[in-house]
């Protein structure tokens, strides 16, 4: 398989981040964002949404959506599992991961792509008030996510999982998108640290 | 296990859905969203960000998200699979659940929430030019889902799946938040019409 990898934006560092943590190796195609490479013909013919990450499989079929890609890679190596192995452990690191991703992510992304004006030709309507407003949303999300810390290590449980990936990425995420997360949220901040300093972390650092 | 269920909302349908589909019951507690329930104290105990539906497991332990309770019920119930069997198959639903879900079902809800005036205190604050912005991203999400049912009978391949479930309560909800579906959308209609006949829709018609 092949993975056209568009580095350190978010959604491709969601991907590296998971190989990286389940020592997983893949051939790369480096994709350069910034030169819109993602929006060229063989890209678009693989992924009509112009979106990276795109797992190409040995048989030709194209695998895009950040979660999905992780799916993938955890069915075909279910060593070291990242998304569960129970039942109710892969429910819950979904709705963690969901949570995250829904909650947070998903909000600096927004705050991100209508407020900075490097985005004015990639977020066409650019929408202000809705950009502050999701300012808001990723504050009340990471309260939320401190209070859920304070009785366990991870944001899943008591094991490293998906959805600390994607808290890791969103919370990086935050300081593009100007928003600054509360020294107080002390459970939250000590967790991104934590992260941060994983070896799969550093090795995929921004 | 017991559903704390909101009914015809969108999230919960889609959970009802996919329970009616696998042929499983479970003991259901009605809650009533429009008086505001599942804000109510019982509901934030087991999910803080007060969203239904919630399955609460034997165990006392709470699962909320849609994709994650179907997860579970799918881990737990695995005949008539929804979710896919193989790697490939698993990943590939996934990936058109979340198409789908990101690009049509979140896009009619923003419309709905930011536009409609009984949201006004739902969905603080309100900000008409994003709902108008997702009316645009709706339709050109039902654009794009046309062009590619042109060779195949549901959205993931050749069965039904989770994927076709978010699509049929994202079709729905476009009446609500006033998106019409352009009529030549020959393929996403057929399969719309499809959707709407199967005996799980109509028990779980709205």
């Amino acid at each position: 398989m092949k993975l056209y990898d568009g580095g350190k934006a978010p959604n491709p560092r969601r991907v590296n981040l998971f190989l990286a943590e389940k020592g997983v190796q893949v051939e790369r195609i480096p994709v350069d964002m910034g030169r819109l490479e993602h929006k060229g013909e063989e890209l678009t013919k693989l992924n009509p949404l112009q979106t990276l990450p795109v797992l190409e499989l040995d048989d030709g079929s194209a695998l895009t959506e950040t979660i999905a890609i992780c799916r993938y890679i955890e069915e075909t190596h279910p060593e070291n599992p990242l998304m569960g192995s129970t039942a109710k452990e892969k429910a819950l690191i979904e709705m963690w991961q969901r949570r995250v991703e829904l909650q947070l992510f998903y909000a600096v992304a927004h705050a991100f792509r209508h407020l900075h004006p490097a985005m004015k030709t990639w977020e066409v309507p650019q929408v202000a008030d809705w950009g502050e407003a999701n300012k808001d949303k990723a504050l009340k999300a990471c309260e939320f996510l401190n209070t859920e810390l304070a009785d366990r290590e991870f944001i899943a449980g008591d094991s490293f999982s998906i959805a600390d990936i994607t808290l890791l990425v969103a919370l990086d995420f935050c300081r593009l998108a100007k928003i600054k997360v509360p020294e107080n949220l002390s459970n939250l901040n000590r967790l991104h640290q934590a992260l941060k300093e994983r070896p799969a972390s550093i090795a995929c650092a921004l």
